[in-house]
């Protein structure tokens, strides 16, 4: 209700603000017996981690998770698991500057407006910093959808500015600190980062996220699609603008007889739906692109007012990205794998008498 | 759970299939006091109706809504509203041709995967049909926001096709068969039109829906946010691929510098947010568009398989729209006044002590 | 949230006032595959019927239910099924008598205070006639319990003023009016009846439901215990005060010795609990009791203000039963198979996976 | 889903095991701007902390609550707020005794059954160990009730096997150890509790909760009425097998004409009710009584069997109160308070525009 949790049946509750003591969260409805370690987090919460590389924010936290319940003995046992990271590199700042100014672009408006008070530091409840309980999150269910089922939740940096980079090996991607598929735009993308520092700007970035070997069936009509679930998830994420599934915006301007995705003996044709039909997954890879705006933390000044409406100037300095939608790839990967854990699990419940008699591929 | 609600508080739950006896929904969570009657209800249902034109479906059907409870002396009463719609123009159809064959870009495929029957007749619980009952919801939605807040939720066809439509006049919306907001472009799509008649081909739309006098503070971080929630909402839609939020996916290229909203003492200086910022609105028109695929009922011939997993080819007669987004338009709208209104009551809930002192404008 | 829906993954969300055109309800979450008619339902609603015999309400209605959605060739599609009841006897009264009055020991006074408004005729939302629903979607539930899981859920009246009424034989259950398990105390039950018609008054009711063959496993900890949903569902009930698990309130002056159940090779030596260990049913029989309290709906005068804050003096004439509690039983039956069922679906999402290596009996 | 949360939005979802790290909770939904400390949520931790008189569990840990989020300032924000306890006092035992035995009248056989693996140590999930955060959950909930309404919600015990407590004095329940509201049954109660050491048995209770200056109107019909939801709140209490509001099961043998509560200008002139009419508040206290179990954690050999279906005896030795229902008091209050928050929050989403003229006392 007050938007903290996701998920109906694997739900994720989260806590925490960019500079409080902690973050953490609960996970609820982990089927028990699943082996399960802080290892098995850390790996996304490390490719999420900012100081990473000179391109990501210098922050430096190891982002340790520590698993505070609902493991025993190595396994889960089926109840709800509780997470903590600590926060440790809160260094006691002077918040002056921001604590009574709304940074354009930013939540700090918006959530004075709503709560009429807000914890101004880093950007408190609304700074990214939550997703680091996404990540962790969402590689429990990463865990279980290879373990049960072989599905893999891989993302990818699609676009950042002008550059656009084709999926041309999925190798490649966690070899460059962009999450960049293709080998030939690393450099490209270099220049860009630093030209955007030089310039104290920020450029926006589409990230992509595929998960292969979903079964079929997953997704619930009518308002609990597969495709609406996901958008739902992936929009949720700090600075989205939006979300396609498969062909996405390009089907504007198709034909029918062009879009539709052909079945034979063999399987689908093609997959311009991006494994959804109906709101339910076909069996092939589902497909999910997320447009990321660029960040508003530039050192470009920029007018707005105070609280007490008088016109500023405002300039964000210190740890930021020039371009948020790199790190994005990680949580969008964990968003998807919370959304097909959940309906999995849904299914499951209602279906599991199910014998098709339909062909499979 | 099993998927046919939307929304917490303000919760709108449906049933029926486009062949069965009647549609009906049940909406939960309406204030008391409120004047309503069918009537309300009826000037959306009539926008959305097929038949409306020569380029919608050609299914005749009054679409009348009735009212079961919930409404007492004209008024709300608090308790749940339950509406109905019968199904009038059942014709006894042969189902043979589509029985056992899975119409390709349709969801008999995902239908048969996921429950092992369905009902095949006109698609079932799949088709549009059952978007009947989300107008009608949202038209009991709308008419709160406009009588409480003077929000008024809009929409208008902005692509189809190549043919863009800008919004020059919202006059002119409601005077074409088309929702098209530029009169210079009517001709245009009206030739689209008839070539597809023609070739038995579809086509893809863009449709776009404006939110505005929307109070600031609605949507709920972290996961609840409300573009996170109408993303959801819009792309549960039958046929909708992809969602945006104000510039949506054109702020991959732009700087930061450019896509932040800056802020005076006379307000925001642009809209590239689409009136969200951090998950919560901030008082400005909320934008959003959709991206909806051609249909796949079209005659022109495609390759699939049958039950038995056979190839064979599919040929789709019958009432169909060459264009399925352009009665998306008071459907989008329906879906963004429901998770307006859901947002509204729980903001309410949360933060209606809140006396901000803020700046609003 | 607005309270109308019952059930997380098998979900009841009902409609509809005493007087009004009709009642409904929504079920979701019935697995597809299973054949259902509304014979199926009907034999439950007959049961719960007033006017079955002299002792209850002599309104007279089929209270006929009608399958409008989720059903096709004779078996459940897996999506939402949608039921309806006409209100056929709505005879066009003279509210005058109570429209401006707050009957005693009645819900007039509170949903004023809660929505301003009120729909007065036969106590509008407020009135037991909307159980009529949870009856039908409760047969769905116990038809699946039965043939999936040889569940059986069944009732009895076990105490009516000073008779208590011992299970005896539940053939006998079905063969008297009231719902009786002990054929010795029909006489009681028939002269304590008489006596309140001639006095115009009414008494309360105990009922007593048990469900066998119910897996061990059922019930999440720790606040979706089976008992508390239980606890919830029986509460909900018009009329219900109080309500027991197993030796409910007698364990209040009991040892641990003698009350905990002890097991051996051969099964639980004893069902002191009810069937519910930890919020986990244990697979021995669940028990659950209900204290009704007496209606007020009687011809004493009672004590009473209007609207107008003025005292005055009430007697409730019309249909009314003199002890509201026998009709009660078909009710708590179909609030435990709901539960039942919920709770079914939810423990196979969660743990489809268990092959449980613990002795069962 | 999986039952680790209560409430719709005051919401409060909780992990941990009796000796596990650490247990926690996440209370979702706090209104903002609600001064809150640490010690406002330890006063009524020490009230159920163990080890706090000769007669209750001698673990003992200070129970010590942090508040890691939520608050900024010394105020709530209205983000999710994160409370965690570490265990300190969990002492590396010998659990050899326990591990593959199932403790009669413990949730031992019942969780292995559901999950197939279980945290033996202490009782794991299903220990009483887990309410701590229910009683620091329900902490901000009194205190918010208090804060904004005047509410009070108080508990006592009323009953220890024969020993009745009448509530005489509201003074004294916080001056015993027993929370027993009449001074004149202290010395039964200690000389009860000295017996059942010496046998190593144990004894049920009655507890019962009332809180005073509830505003009507709170409570949503047909479902989650305002008993209904105390009723499932209060049942999933460990050890309490039932609930009674108002008179509870005493309704069973009155008269529709001694047990309504006649209304007069000066208010209503009985409450056999509780505070409750239709599911909804009246204004007056609302009053429940609970029934607790004797605890199965008793010295005297109880037959069992272990995990490969064996006979065998157990003796529960260690720290274990002789009986469970003196700690159930603040458990109690803090269910109570967290249902009347959620309901608070849910009338204002809903109705905050009624203006009722209905006559209050």
């Amino acid at each position: 209700m007050a938007g903290n949790s996701i998920g109906q049946f694997f739900r994720v509750t989260t806590f925490g603000e960019s500079h409080g003591i902690a973050l953490g969260c609960i996970v609820d409805g982990v089927p028990p017996g699943i082996p399960l370690t802080e290892a098995d987090l850390q790996h996304d919460l490390d490719r999420r981690r900012p100081g990473t590389s000179r391109y990501t924010t210098q922050r430096r936290e190891p982002d340790q998770v520590r698993i505070l319940s609902g493991v025993f003995e190595g396994v889960t046992t089926g109840t709800s698991i509780g997470l903590i990271i600590e926060n440790t590199d809160q260094r006691s700042q002077d918040y002056s500057a921001i604590k009574d100014v709304f940074r354009p672009g930013h939540a700090d408006y918006t959530y004075e407006q709503k709560y009429g008070v807000r914890d101004y530091r880093g950007g408190g409840r609304s700074s990214a910093r939550e997703t680091a309980m996404r990540v962790a999150a969402g590689a429990i269910a990463k865990k279980y959808l290879q373990m049960t089922h072989g599905v893999q939740v891989r993302g990818y940096l699609s676009q950042m500015g002008d550059v656009t980079c084709e999926l041309k090996d999925w190798n490649i991607v966690e070899q460059n600190p962009f999450f960049c598929p293709d080998a030939d735009k690393i450099d490209a993308l270099d220049e860009l980062m630093r030209a955007l520092k030089k310039e104290g700007d920020s450029i926006g970035a589409k990230v992509s996220v595929v998960a292969e070997s979903v079964p079929a069936g997953l997704g619930e009509p009518v308002f609990d699609r597969l495709d609406a679930d996901l958008a739902h998830a992936l929009m949720s994420i700090n600075a989205v603008k939006g979300v396609e599934i498969g062909d996405g915006f390009s089907v504007v301007t198709k034909r029918g007889s062009e879009n539709r995705d052909e079945i034979t003996p063999q399987g689908f044709q093609s997959n311009h739906a991006g494994g959804v039909l109906g709101g339910i997954s076909s069996g092939q890879a589902i497909v999910a692109h997320l447009a990321l705006k660029p960040t508003s933390s530039i050192t470009v000044p920029g007018r707005t007012i105070n609280r007490q409406g008088e016109a500023t100037e405002m300039i964000t300095r210190g740890r930021h990205d020039p371009c948020v939608g790199i790190r994005a790839v990680p949580i969008a990967e964990a968003m998807m794998a919370i959304v097909l854990m959940d309906h999995l699990l849904r299914q499951r419940a209602q279906c599991a008498d199910v014998v098709s008699q339909v062909p499979r591929w």
